[in-house]
């Protein structure tokens, strides 16, 4: 695949909406010279906005939106009101119709999640979609699925997360055979829910083009064990949560530490750089973009309380699945897992 | 209660054994000094390490045990193995047979709940233990339950833990009615698993001592947005993994980035008091003793890597769930919520 990648844009999504979100694609565009964006929304608001960025205005073009999801709305009532002219669905749609590669929102992700299976699809052989997540580790970035785009799973749906994993890792980190885990609360094989034990089953024996490392735990996400790390929505999603506060709270409680005493303020003042390193590396900003992954196109969601800079890797990351044919991988492993596994399932009748 | 408490302590659990167990009780004397301790252990190996210690040589009195549960052994084998004669059975026994208010072990989990299970058996009206912890939050700490008892909860079973967690809060917060929040996947009324939306409903309409503060998210631990979070064992255990991954990640991101140049090294030794500030406020030592809910007598599990320091914490959290009478509030309460229960039961058949 070429660069000329196009890229439809939710441009009212996020706390911030176009203010943030042009800024956003006006940084992707450096990174990406050859891609195109379209920006969906209100052309009222949009034009002089694009006008005021004429590097990004070379390379975009407005499609107006009437209505805007609101980030409150609940999946159902924004499938209603947004159908086919809020510009989160027209982003989505222009995928379908194969006017963009991929689409980017900062909005609701609920609605774009409904919106985004509703007008995609999923793949055939996929029977739930899932939200891919990059989570900084102490060894660099693993993919964590599914962080809440559907609540429980049985084991071969657990086994098609690991594949979808196992894909985006491919993509994204230009491995052969990316190491998968099922996250589980104990490494041992007869701990755990009967589902995780019957997908650890199935992904040993399966031929894909991953290397299955049995069971990981909590911890085992910020070690970095494993490239992928599986579970299902509700777990993976409160992992996500837990780990954000964490993070938070420790930054926190540093903070106040720092600021105690006056030698401690002096210290933080000379190592600065030192904090300025740390907070850069554990920038959510830099691993943002929620894959949705399963589908028939590649959509990713954006925090919704990002900037610019933030927007701007999430537009890289649907640029890194595209060029890498995120989609098409996971097709071919589906279907090559349900070419090996139909004996399997005749063979237990 | 006075403080004449006695504690078993398994003498031989932990990685380090009565080398760790026997110093931590002797800290603990220091500040419970009329409470008294049965150590369970190896005799050979406990006399000489007691002797050494006089203060707590005082209040202590050796239990032959033959057996020492390993670390690694399975539930059922430990229960095989160790039935009658090891130190964890002999200890959690203690309980059972008036001779202690409540047992302490730093031994394997699997093994200690099992026999804990076997030999205190569950309070009338709770149908499975739980495993409490204490969370450092930003507001001070909170009541984490299960995190890793038993895989899965309905809602009555989640109802149970939230009575285990107002329970042991009312006890070491000294909080009348603490608030309580189930952990979901987002806080509106619609979302996530359907046990945990109908043990919501049976909160809200039961007057328990406990505020119901409805659903918390992961990040809500941390912040200590309620003084109880209540989960079933898999995503509790997954959680505080998952915490205890980050807060290593990110202390070593920020060791690393503090050695990176002169000046962020000489910042840091000038800040060396607010890092050790810092260190004492998540120093997962003073956060010790995951309690086991549900049962006829107070057993509390610490780390099994900890230290002295870390033991003591574990022995101080079973001191003030005997003397704040636990087991008697859970057992109060779950009996009012039976009766309260009953009504709604007939109603709804």
């Amino acid at each position: 695949m070429t660069d000329n990648i196009v890229i439809a844009l939710d441009a009212m999504g996020g706390d911030q909406g176009p203010a943030m979100v042009l800024p956003g694609a006006e940084r992707a565009a450096v990174r990406h010279p050859k891609a195109r964006f379209l920006l969906f929304g209100d052309s009222n608001i949009l034009t002089p906005q694009l006008d005021a960025i004429p590097s990004l205005k070379a390379k975009a073009e407005i499609r107006h939106a009437e209505v805007a999801v609101a980030m409150d709305d609940k999946p159902s009532q924004a499938l209603r009101r947004g159908r086919g002219k809020s510009s989160m669905w027209m982003a989505v749609e222009a995928v379908r119709n194969g006017e963009a590669h991929a689409a980017v929102s900062a909005g609701n992700t609920g609605a774009l999640m409904a919106m985004s299976r509703f007008i995609l699809k999923t793949l055939p052989g996929i029977q739930r979609p899932a939200i891919a997540a990059l989570w900084p580790t102490m060894r660099g970035e693993s993919v964590v699925l599914d962080v809440g785009a559907t609540i429980g799973a049985d084991a071969r749906q657990l086994v098609e997360f690991a594949i979808m994993g196992e894909a985006m890792a491919r993509c994204l980190f230009g491995l052969d055979k990316p190491t998968v885990g099922l996250l589980n609360v104990g490494v041992e094989e007869i701990k755990g829910l009967e589902q995780v034990k019957e997908a650890g089953r199935i992904l040993r024996d399966l031929q894909l083009p991953l290397e299955y490392s049995g069971f990981v735990e909590g911890d085992d996400i910020a070690k970095g064990t494993v490239d992928v790390v599986v579970t299902e929505g509700f777990t993976g999603n409160i992992a996500l949560k837990t780990a954000e506060g964490t993070a938070k709270q420790i930054a926190s409680f540093l903070k106040a530490a720092l600021n105690r005493t006056i030698p401690s303020k002096l210290g933080a003042a000379l190592a600065s750089g030192a904090f300025a390193a740390l907070r850069d590396r554990m920038d959510p900003r830099k691993h943002n973009g929620g894959v949705f992954m399963g589908l028939n196109g590649v959509v990713v969601k954006s925090h919704g309380g990002t900037d610019a800079l933030g927007f701007a890797t999430a537009i890289d990351v649907a640029v890194d699945m595209v060029k890498n044919g995120l989609v098409r991988k996971i097709a071919d492993d589906v279907a090559h897992m349900n070419a090996l596994l139909s004996p399997l399932n005749k063979a237990a009748e």
